[in-house]
Parts: structure tokens; sequence; C-alpha cells
């Protein structure tokens, strides 16, 4: 993918020519944007609304591995991640900058295709590129990701707000990015081993999908709106139900109960994992990628939120003091825990 | 500076624990600024302005080298770096989010360090840090600075406004922050062949100060407001004066002429340059790390921009046809060029 037969060097263009070259998979579309890569800096203007501002940095040999994640779909895919940060506190992303950071590893093609994956997801989504600048890397492959987007003041949503006996609820399905990311990791060791090796991945389509190309939950937001459901808090799954949840039932100062019976996992998910020797809850609360909603509703919304597609209710709020616990499928009450990875060695 | 006796681990620390402790570095103070740390995104509004949006990618071995910087420094110096983009849009910065990537070469002690450094630029300036990430990398130090701020849409000032016999100005003076960096790298020289030998900065405090520590010029912006002038075009100078003022030409579609006996260089600065065989001139056109302002002024300002403390006029714009010179002090026109580096091996 990222090597090629013909071959353009990055250092074959000068700086503007190439940012220029980049900046034409994306057009400048919403009302709100004024100023776009041609600027100093982007301008915007989000009138009488709040703006939501994200930025989230990824780091090739931690975030991805382009041996066999394809360049493309990883410009769609950080786009996506970004995204859901807006939509967690119920804003609407409007306007993006993106910050490459590459070393002569890569050819002007590979940048071509990134940026190309990522104006995919900004058209599908409505969201102007309005900055995109290119810079050297020491080493691999370094992308910032800085968004923002609007909400009206009176519908911001935080990670604080939820109440005792609110009902906890879920977009999609869990686990499945995890799966698809062991299914090419394993792949990639197979083939390290022998190289004519063909991965087969016939019947993983949605495990590969989920892991290569996440679909940011903007309809979920769209259909609250619809149903006027104003959720008490927010925050999008990015490693697992149980550190989002946690981080929900920390901001709010309160404790959670969810049933093992009641997570959304796909069944190709759940039959995977298991040929894998792996539980699917374990994944489903631990696992990451998903890139999916977790928000909570008052009781009183019950009526509503069970009819949305796609949205699942797995639990409740409970007070502080009941520690925060899921029941699983044999009524054992498990403590829920966060897992988080840091320190990687230079 | 980054080792230490008593060394604290990042993996000791859960990654909220981490980021809890890097922002009590840091407090909101501006009355748009809604929701910091503590929330999936920041959250400001800029109600009736514009808002001015930048976005920098730091890599170190690339733009920073901690053998000499030290980390502190570069907290202060990435921030003001990044203010520039919003002062060349004659915006005034608001909101700021830092995502760093560290490797298990850091300790906790260091990134403390680069917050203390940050929070006094921002404290100055009266900017809010209102986001906060930090995650693995695999090499080195990585720094993604996301800034807003806001300016009146009717004083918004781009690139692309000079118009023919305009005043060119320039804030401050050039190549100092070059010869800074000269001096730094020439000690590290003499310390990787003798690591008993101790740098002698002695009188060289102006050069050091530019590269280590650059002021970012929101004073100048605040003048010229004052002074009632809206410049017609402005950029900052981040790579020499020539590729600053090749971008306000091309983006206006005008030529310039500009005089080597206008160039406002620093008396340490030259005679510096001088002793290590280097011309300044051709330093302050190419150097780089100026952080200084260039913008252009009708002729009718002239009055007004010639009593501003710290801008000098260094020439004034042509029409397209008659291209981009510097005329030299000894009379001759030469060709203004851009110099850009790109592609680093891996």
């Amino acid at each position: 993918m990222i090597e090629n037969k013909e071959r353009e060097e990055i250092s074959h263009n000068g700086k503007n020519a190439l940012i220029q070259r980049l900046s034409e998979f994306f057009k400048l579309d919403n009302s709100s944007s004024i100023c776009g890569v041609e600027c100093n800096a982007s301008v915007f203007n989000h009138a009488d609304k709040h703006t939501v501002f994200a930025s989230q940095l990824y780091l090739e040999h931690i975030h991805f591995d382009l041996t066999y994640f394809p360049i493309k779909h990883l410009g769609y895919k950080l786009m996506a991640a970004t995204m859901t940060d807006i939509l967690a506190m119920n804003g609407i992303p409007s306007q993006v900058r993106l910050n490459l950071g590459v070393s002569n590893r890569f050819s002007v093609d590979a940048l071509e295709e990134f940026s190309a994956g990522a104006s995919i997801c900004c058209k599908k989504h409505n969201i102007d590129l309005t900055g995109l600048d290119v810079t050297s890397s020491a080493v691999g492959f370094a992308v910032s990701v800085s968004m923002v987007g609007t909400v009206e003041p009176d519908k911001l949503v935080k990670q604080e707000g939820a109440a005792e006996n609110e009902l906890i609820c879920v977009s999609g399905d869990f686990g499945a990015a995890y799966g698809g990311l062991i299914l090419l990791e394993r792949a990639k060791k197979v083939f390290q081993a022998n190289s004519e090796s063909q991965p087969d991945f016939a019947g993983y389509d949605y495990l590969l999908e989920r892991q290569l190309k996440p679909e940011p939950r903007l309809e979920i937001i769209q259909e609250l709106k619809k149903a006027d459901i104003l959720p008490t808090s927010m925050i999008n799954v990015k490693d697992g139900l149980a550190s989002a949840l946690i981080h929900i039932c920390d901001a709010s100062k309160k404790g959670c109960l969810i049933f093992e019976e009641k997570l959304p996992i796909d069944t190709l998910t759940f039959n995977t994992l298991k040929d894998f020797k792996i539980v699917a809850t374990m994944v489903a609360l631990n696992g990451g990628e998903d890139y999916e909603l977790l928000f909570t509703v008052k009781q009183s919304d019950y009526d509503k939120v069970k009819n949305l597609e796609g949205v699942s209710v797995i639990g409740y709020i409970t007070a502080e003091s009941s520690g925060k616990f899921l029941i699983s499928n044999d009524n054992k009450q498990i403590a829920l825990t966060a897992q988080e990875y840091y320190g990687e060695k230079e």
C-alpha cells in the first residue's frame, strides 16, 4: 500500500504544493466556515451556539499498525474516532484541522490515500476540513486531529449529570472492533512466519469493518433530539464499557448496576471470540475501539428510549455507596474495573 | 533534566490521575470557557465573534532537541509558537488543548515541568487550557497544540489583502532565535566530545532567550487596535522573513520590494553571527523561529505606524509582475526565495 512502483517522494514537492494537493480532497460546505486551509489559522462562527472543541493525537506503532491497516481506512477511522468526542457532548461536528507528521518512508501517494479516506468521512458527516499541515517526523506517522462542533447551550450534555435510578443506555454493540483486531494481528503473525500465506477473512466482514471503518453515531444524537430525549450524562466508549461507565459514575458521584444479559454483543463477535477462547463479555467491558455512545436518561424517558433503533438499556444508576457492579448471567456480582495501558518502551 | 534521582514512572499512575495532576498547573479564567479538562471535549462560546482556530504538531528530533532544550521552556515555547497563528489573523487567543505523546523515557516529573512552562505562557496571555490528554509514544515526545481565539468579524485579517504601494511592516527583530540555536548546537557538540566541558553562554542572553522562550506579539495586536490600524494582510514569521513575505505576495497576487538596510537585526545577533562567519541578513530572511508578525498597512497609516514601538517598515508592495526582491546595502536587487525542508530519513 505504501510502497509504490512509481513512487513520488514527498521531498519532490514544496510543502505548499503538497498541502495544496492534499487539500483538493476537501472543500468547504458549511456556512459557519469562514476561512480554510489557505489561512494562518482557520476561522468559523458558531453564532449563538456553544462550540464543542476536541483534539486527539494518534501515533503509529501505538494506535495503529500500517503493516495491515490500509492507510485510506486510517484516514476515515481517525476522523470518525475524533467525531465521537464531539457527539458525546451532544454536539454536531462541523470543522476539523489535520496536522500530519511523516517520515520519508511515506510517499505522496500514501498521503493522498490517507486524505481520500479522511475526506469520505468528512463528506458523509458534513464536516469541513479547514486546516491541513504536514511536517517531518523522525519515525513513523503521527496524526493530530482537532475538531469543533456546535451544541445549543441548553442541550449540552456532560459526564457528570447522572442521577440515581436513571437508565444506562448504549448505542450499537460491543467487542466487534477488538475481535477484528485479533483477526488482523493473527494474520500478521501468520504472514511473518510464511510470506506466501494469504489471510482468509471470509465470513468475518462485520468484525473487520468495525475495526477498520468504525461509524460514528451521529444518527443517535439526531434520533435522541427527534425523540425529545436529553441524556442526563454521556460519554463515548473508546476503551471498553467498564472504563466509560466508571467515568460517568465518578463524574456524577454515583454507582451503577449493569446486567451481562443486557450487553449488546453481536452473534458473530460472540462466536469468533469463543473460537479464540475469549469471553465476549470481558471484551465488551474492556476491549476498546467500539466508538459507541453510553448515556443515561431519566426513568420517565424509558418508553421513548426503548423504541430507538440501535439503543439498548443495560442497567441503572445507583447510589455512590452501592459501588459499580455487573450482574453476571449466573447471577454473580462482579466489580467493574477499568484497564489502562501506559509507558511504552523506547 | 529528564532523569531524576527519585524518578516517578508514568506507569505508576493511572491515566486519569496523571491528567488530573498535570491539570492542576492550569485553571479556567475566561468567561467564554464553559467546560474544561473534565469533559469529553472542551466547550466555549465566543458569542457574536468569529473563532480563530489553529493547531500545530511538534515532534521531538524534528522540532526540538531535549538534550539541550529545558522541557519547561519547551512548554512555554510551543504555546507561544501556536499563539502566533491566532495573532496573525488579528485574533486574541483564549482557549487551548494539549495532547501529549510520551515514551517511557519520560518521568512524571518531566511532564510536570512541561506543564508548568506551558501554564506560565497561558497565564501571562490569559489563555485557558481546556483539554489535556496523555498517550503513549513509541519514540520520543510528541506535542499537539490546538488553540482557539476570537476576532471581531470586521477585524479579521488574512494573508491575501495586500495592495500595491502598501507598506510592509514587521514586529521585533530577526535572526536572534537562529543565533541562539547555533550557540546551543555548538555547545552540544563540545559536550559530546568532552563531557567535562561546561558551556559558556555569558553575554549571549538575548539570543538564548529568543530561542528558548520566544514572546508572542500579543501586544502588537493590541497596539494596532489602539492606534486604529487594521492591517490589510498579516502572517506570522516562523521560517524567516522571505518565506512569510512570499506567502503574503502569492496570496495577494502582488510583488514586493524590501530593503536590507531596513531589516531590524539586533546588534548582538549581527556580531555573533559575524563571528560564526554567517551573514545576518541571510539568517533574517531564512533563519526561522522568530515568531514575529509581518503585516501590510495602507500608505495613509504611515504616520500612525511609525510611532508604534517595536514595529519597523521594511519596504512596500509592488505589482505581481515586478517580482519579489530585496535591495541590498550595496544596491543590488536580489530575488527572494523560500527555503523548505522535508523528508527526514527514518
